[in-house]
C-alpha cells in the first residue's frame, strides 16, 4: 500500500510500506478515509523530537475492511473513528478514564504499527478502540468533523474538561492553533459564557468567533496577561486552557487564571512554572494527553446532530501523495490543519 | 495584655502587647482560650522563612468581648472559631470560595495584626470571618477539635478536596504531622476506602489508623514509592495527598498517584516537578492555603456531632507563659502539634 513514510526531520513522502494484514484476533484492518497532519507531527518534522524511520500519523476515520475473531463491536463495512491511541478498555487504568495510559496499548504511526497517513491501518484492539459511526452517506463536512474527533477535538475537549469548565464560566484559550480551536468549541459546548481566544491571525480570529470565542485577545507575553485580567476586572479567568505548550504561553495561562482555579494543559509542556508561584493562589493543572476514546462517544453524538463542527480547522487539504505538501503548509504557517484525502467510502 | 512575641529565629517569647480596641466598625475583639503553635510557625522559629517581630499566630478559638457597629452575625459572648486568614466574604474571590485570596483580607499574628497566640485578639472583618460554635459548655476534647479547625483540620481537608477523594477511593497521605493526620482524617470523612498513611514514627501511625488509615508505609523516597504501588498491584492511588512540601515528598506524591489522579499539595512547596514528567501520566496537581472560612461549617457540624475529632492531633500542652516551650517541643519532633490554654470560656 502507499504510506506517508518518516525519513528524517524535514522528510516526508510518500511510499510503499506492507499491505497490513490480521496478526491477531483482536485486530482489524481499516481502510482510511480522511486522516491528516498533528501539531505533534510538525515536531518530528522539524526535529525537536525525536521519532522512529516509517509510518506516520495517527489521525484516521475509514472504513473497516476486515476483523480478527474476536473483534464483535465493529465489523466490515463499518465507518469508525480511531482515537489516537488504542487501548483495551478493560485495565486499571482504562477503566478510570486514562486510556491513554492502557497497559496494553499504545500509539499508531510510531515506525512499526502503521500510521493514519496511509491507505490503511491494522488496529489493535480493534474492538474496544475503534468507534463505529452510525448512518451513511455522510457529507464531506461531517467527515472532517468526524476526523476531528481522533485527537484535535478530543484534546481541546479535554483541556476544558481538566481545567473544569462549567456553566457560565469565563475562560481563557492561550493558542490559536486547531487544539486552540477546538478548546474554544470544546468551552462554549460546556456551557461557558464568557470565552477569550487568544489569537493575533485574523483568519483564526474569525474561526475561534465562530466557534463561540467572545472576546479576541491579540496581544502576547505580559501585555497578554494584563489584557486578560482588565477584561476581567482583575479577577482573572475561571478557566485557562493551555493549548501550546512553549513557557511563555504557559506563563501565560497561569497569570490569568483567577485564585483557586486549574489551567487545563494539553499543549505539550517545553516551559514550566514553579508550584510556589502559584500555590499561594490556589492555582493549580490537569491535563496531559487527551484519552480520546472515552470522549469520542459524546462528542460524536454532538457531530452527527450538528451542534458541533470542528472538522472546519481543516484549511488545506491534498491527496496522499502530496503529503509533503501537507506537512509544508502547517510547517511555514500557511495552513491550521491539513487534511489528506485518502479514499472513499 | 500577654502575647508571645517572635523576636527573631529561636526567640518566641511571652511578652506585652497593647490591648487590642476596635479600630474598624468591622471589628470584633475576641478574648482567646486556646490557641496552638502551627508547622509553618516553626519556619519561623527556625529562620527558614522571614517573618516580621512582633505578634505571631494564626490559630485559636475564643469568646467575642466587643464587636464594632458593623458587625452583625457575632455577639460578645459567643464562642468563635477564626479561620487562619479573615476575609471579607463579598470580594470576587471569596465568592468563587477562595477566601485566601480575599482583596480586603489578610494573615493575623503577622507582626502588626494580633496574633492567635495572645490573649486577646482585634479581628478584622469579624462578621464574615468568624464562625460562631452552637451550644454551651463544651468539653475540652471538643474545644481542641474546634480549634483544629482553625486551621490544621481546614488544611487537611483542603487537600482531599483539591485531590478530588470521592467515596471509594484509594487514597495515600504523604506527611505524618498534624496536617498529613487530618488529612487521613479528611480523606476517611470524605469516604475513601483505602488509606494508605506514609509515617514512620508509632505514635503518628497509631493516630493515622485512629483516624481511618488502613495501611502504613514507614519507607521513605522511592522505597516509599515502590511500597505505595506495591499496595495498589501497581496501579497507584485514586488521590495523593502531599502534607510536607519538601522535594522528597513531593515527588512521592506525584510517583504514587495513578494517571489521571490530581495530587492535593498543601504543605507549602519547597521542591518541584516538571510538568513534563507528569503530562504523559495525566496527573496533575491542585492546592495551596486552605480556604478555612469556607470549609469550617461543615467540619464544625462534624466536630460537634462528634463524628471527627480532630483535636487528637494536640499531644503537648501548656500555657501561654510557656509558650517557648510549645514551640521548643514541635521543634525537637517531641510533639506532633502543641496547643496553648490561654484563657477559660
Amino acid at each position: 500500500m502507499r504510506a506517508a513514510i518518516f525519513g528524517g526531520p524535514g522528510a516526508v513522502e510518500v511510499g510503499d510500506r506492507p499491505d497490513p494484514v490480521i496478526q491477531a484476533p483482536t485486530d482489524a484492518i481499516v481502510r482510511v478515509v480522511l486522516a491528516c497532519v498533528c501539531g505533534s507531527d510538525l515536531w518530528y518534522f522539524r526535529g525537536q523530537s525525536p521519532h522512529a524511520l516509517g509510518s506516520i500519523g495517527h489521525e484516521f476515520i475509514g472504513v473497516v475492511e476486515q476483523v480478527g475473531a474476536a473483534v464483535d463491536t465493529v465489523a466490515p463495512g463499518d465507518l469508525v473513528v480511531a482515537p489516537f491511541i488504542y487501548s483495551d478498555m478493560t485495565c486499571p487504568h482504562c477503566l478510570n478514564g486514562s486510556t491513554i495510559s492502557c497497559v496494553q496499548g499504545g500509539n499508531f504511526g510510531n515506525g512499526v504499527i502503521d500510521g493514519g497517513q496511509g491507505e490503511a491501518v491494522r488496529v489493535p484492539l480493534a474492538g474496544s478502540t475503534l468507534v463505529p459511526v452510525p448512518g451513511s452517506g455522510h457529507a464531506d463536512a461531517r467527515l472532517r468533523s468526524l476526523l476531528a474527533l481522533s485527537d484535535v477535538m478530543a484534546t481541546g475537549h479535554h483541556a476544558a474538561v481538566s481545567a473544569g469548565v462549567r456553566t457560565g464560566d469565563t475562560v481563557a484559550v492561550v493558542g490559536d492553533g486547531a487544539v486552540g480551536l477546538c478548546a474554544v468549541l470544546a468551552g462554549h459546548r460546556l456551557g461557558a459564557e464568557r470565552i477569550i481566544a487568544l489569537s493575533r491571525h485574523p483568519d483564526r480570529q474569525q474561526l475561534a468567533h465562530a466557534f463561540g470565542a467572545t472576546d479576541i485577545v491579540a496581544d502576547r507575553g505580559e501585555q497578554a496577561n494584563q489584557a486578560v485580567l482588565s477584561l476581567t476586572d482583575g479577577v482573572g479567568v475561571d478557566a485557562a486552557l493551555e493549548c501550546v505548550g512553549s513557557e511563555q504561553s504557559i506563563a501565560t495561562a497561569f497569570g490569568v487564571a483567577r485564585p483557586g482555579s486549574t489551567v487545563g494543559i494539553v499543549g505539550v509542556p517545553h516551559g514550566d512554572v514553579p508550584f510556589a508561584k502559584t500555590f499561594f493562589r490556589n492555582v493549580g493543572w490537569r491535563g496531559g494527553p487527551a484519552p480520546a476514546r472515552i470522549y469520542i462517544p459524546e462528542l460524536l453524538d454532538d457531530v452527527l446532530s450538528g451542534a458541533i463542527d470542528p472538522g472546519r480547522v481543516f484549511d488545506y487539504e491534498t491527496g496522499l501523495d502530496d503529503v509533503a505538501a501537507a506537512y509544508a503548509a502547517m510547517d511555514e504557517r500557511r495552513a491550521i490543519k491539513s487534511l489528506l484525502k485518502v479514499g472513499s467510502l
